[in-house]
């Protein structure tokens, strides 16, 4: 054997006993870290010795002079960044006549949107603008201000949608709403200040509020949404109407909103699939294209029917709290056209069964004006079968 | 070479051996720990190896009984999962008779309900029911229905127990009320839709209210709990009423309540303490067997002290806002028996103090219809002991 | 020797080496992994070695494209623990004879304060204490009790000051307020029980309100705070009056204050840097040292800018809603004296540009009684500059 080779033999010896070590010796390094180093950790005695001590202290603890280590985020501006960019201010101003001193009045207000297209549609709650005779400036969150259209306003949802003239916008990220549990961490995102900053709400989305109906009366109305999404905020989310909550991925799961019932504000969330809807209805076919029923019904609960010894548990109960027909059912409407009567059951529409999740509004929701489909119902115990044309 | 320099040397080579195998073998642990494990945690097969998977867990439990990690979830659901289930609906339905009419008029009103023991036994606060003439429904979370009976109401602590006939339930865990501090996370839920569907609001039990009773007056009575959670939750917790909140690691530590004060809705937590003694009293004596003391009193804080120029600043000082002894004490009580007077600040019964952890209540609250125990007083500065049998 | 024990020998002696290495160089591992990989990561050129680069970024990120896994304590109490310990209850008594009767009558009231200076300087804000004829106690956090001078009301910000004979104390430490993002979760504290005792409130520092005054109304006062931080939490924060808003580190953020608003109360927080300053000016010049101006103003916004069709969209519009010249400037005020009129502009104090973040009254409030500067105004399209003398 050479010299050399007697080396390289050597070195690659050497080489060996150290990748031996490092091998062997590093998963002794992870046995004694993960396993004994707990059993250490909590033996009084032992513990008090000070590398272990230190050791036990804190596994994340890095640099114990400059880093504070902490098991949260001190702020939710991680979790909104992105859907921030896409939450806009909204400046309505209207110029009214006084109709006496035939001076000009002007009434401005700032309300949060959403943008929901890149190509600049805008979707905010009614109440979160001036709906008539107003101009609309809209700010972004890189400071831009353009002037906008207002588009339309969904009846169904009480959204409102806006136009600018600007393209490659951030849009939001829709979220599933069918998706999601009671229980769900959100934070809320509100934008009213009068030129582009963000406020934020954070808590859970507390409920699915099955029965809520945005008529806010306690029958619903085939031509209004029901089903709602609530939190546990605080009772006043005033300066977030319009704008989105959004999970902890960053995906928008609803729009707040806002009704005045027995002179209290009663807030919710309006759930993003029914905006996603709304949005799809106004760029296709537009508003005026939603399909009219003109019935006023109780969506029936098991409370509901052991109360009121319903024999069904689900369905559509048409009902007028004063009893009177003419309440239940508008005169000339669809509902009334088709023959339904006031303590029918509406059990089916156009082959979908009605329950909680498929309240009568939304299948009615489905169809386009004119349509035509059957629907089932339960009347003094008969199933019935009637066509209605929407 | 000498024997002794041999030695020497020889334990110098192996401690440069050690060492070697200490810095080569260390830097491998750290490698197989920081860089291996990792990959091999995220291998589906490996990670079913006991070691492997124990270390996978999660890297900062260091005692799995003292602490528990949880990673922030974008949902409390983990968290709420299994109290969840011992947590029920309950639907109250009232009939009554018109006097004029003589027409039946059904009241139907849903509440939330905790299962406390396997045997059907619920909790919920008296005002998530209808109390009187009515009939219950039970809403189990596997959507079973039960009807249910009304088995006692606790003028003490203001709950209602309910029975269901059923075994082998999911009964929820209460938590030592005693132990908690204030700044503690906790989860409420409720669930009164009408039919088995949970709702939850989250954030932190804020204060231990020591002097707040639940006869919501300024003076506390002998006859009512003295001293309930507050959370820093909505103001609005009425859906929430007769559900329970529980700590991160599950457990009930107060069932949620509700006291009209002064037009305004105050709502407060019932420590599981309290809750646990209620339900022992009517599944042993009977809820009749409460000791009677007959008097209100105001239980002493320092501020109390100094604003009166008092020499305790603890124990409950008998009084009456009017001055009226006969309303501090009620007439023919043991109170009054035993010749107790407005003014007397009663220090001890029965051998322990009165304090703020330990009100009047609270002891009194501890004996049975027919005790007898010793009073300590002072009576305008002279200290006095009296026998009551409650 | 035969064969087979020798086998039996070398495996063992292989066995042994093999053991060892795994047993030093598995104490190597921790050691290395503990205690020298922190000081390497800390070390700037090592750390951007790729290997312990990516150990230092988080130790239990298990996969970083898919899982980040925090901790999440089950209270706050880690957080607020420094912070609470200067926290303290103030507990004022007042006692006013009774015109009629002539007797005494004693009222006292509870409410939260914050040690600010190690040799007992506390702040408050006004409406925790009774402002006139009262004695003030104070309670610490280590159950001590001690009275307390009134030393300041400051109108600008209406914070108390007091004053206590201790040394050594625990003041709080002040955070940067003007590096406060919305956002930002924070804990509130309050102490107002009668004796020490904290509660906790927690959410999100929500939005900083830039045109809340404290003088409540549509018009700002050049002599009173413009500029708050609001928070997400319960609308109902009265026990909190007085006490810090903190960040997670434990650094103040702010002070909790109230102003009720068409008799709705409306809680906000002073920012931290108006604390100081205000603690800074009674500790040296004394409160009657702050300038003067007597104007009433507008901070204009983009939203007022466009409603109003202004050229500025930012400054301080000399404004009443009245219209009269004579409520927008007090009568011989420095404001009225110099020649500021309704409708001007106030562009720049000093050679500092007025804005949202530098109110009128913010920059009024840098100077002291008797400073004279020059103020820049826009004047019906024209800029005037003008002295004014605080």
């Amino acid at each position: 054997m050479s010299e050399k080779s007697k080396k390289i033999s050597s070195t690659l010896k050497i080489a060996s006993v150290l990748l031996l070590i490092f091998t062997v010796g590093g998963i002794g390094g992870v046995y004694f870290d993960q396993q004994v180093l707990p059993i250490i950790r909590t033996n009084k005695f032992l513990s008090r010795i000070g590398f272990l001590a230190r050791t036990a202290e804190n596994v994340t603890v890095i640099n114990k002079t400059e880093q504070i280590t902490i098991k949260e985020d001190d702020s939710i501006n991680e979790v909104a960044s992105q859907a921030s960019n896409a939450v806009a201010n909204i400046v309505s101003v209207s110029k009214s006549k006084d109709s006496i001193s035939k001076s000009i009045k002007t009434t401005d207000q700032s309300g949060t949107g959403v943008v929901v297209t890149n190509d600049g549609v805008l979707v905010t709650y009614r109440s979160a603008i001036i709906e008539k005779d107003a101009t609309y400036n809209v700010f972004l969150f890189n400071g831009n201000n353009y002037e906008a259209k207002l588009i339309g306003i969904d009846e169904f949802t009480n959204l409102a949608f806006l136009k600018i003239d600007a393209s490659n916008l951030t849009a939001i990220s829709f979220g599933d709403s069918s998706e999601v549990r009671p229980g769900k961490k959100i934070v809320a995102i509100g934008n009213s200040f009068g030129e582009y900053q963000n406020r934020y709400a954070a808590g859970l989305l507390s409920n699915i509020n099955k029965t809520f109906n945005l008529a806010g009366k306690t029958v619903a109305s085939s031509e209004k949404l029901e089903g709602v999404f609530e939190n546990d905020f605080n009772n006043n989310q005033k300066e977030y109407i319009g704008g989105p909550v959004i999970g902890y991925s960053g995906n928008m799961l609803g729009i707040i909103g806002m009704i005045v019932i027995d002179s209290k504000e009663k807030y919710f969330q309006i759930p993003s699939n029914a905006v996603q809807a709304s949005l799809d209805r106004i760029l296709s076919s537009g508003l005026s294209s939603r399909a009219y029923l003109g019935a006023y019904y109780v969506s029936i609960t098991k409370e509901y029917a052991i109360a009121n010894k319903l024999k069904h548990d689900r369905g559509a109960l048409i009902y007028s709290p004063s009893g009177k027909q003419g309440l239940a059912l508008i005169a000339g409407s669809p509902a009334e056209i088709s023959g339904l009567r006031m303590g029918d059951i509406i059990t089916t529409v156009g082959g979908r069964s009605v329950n909680l999740d498929n309240s009568l509004s939304h299948l009615v929701g489905q169809y386009k004006k004119g349509d035509s489909t059957e629907i089932i119902l339960d009347r003094s115990g008969e199933e019935i079968k009637i066509q209605v044309t929407f």
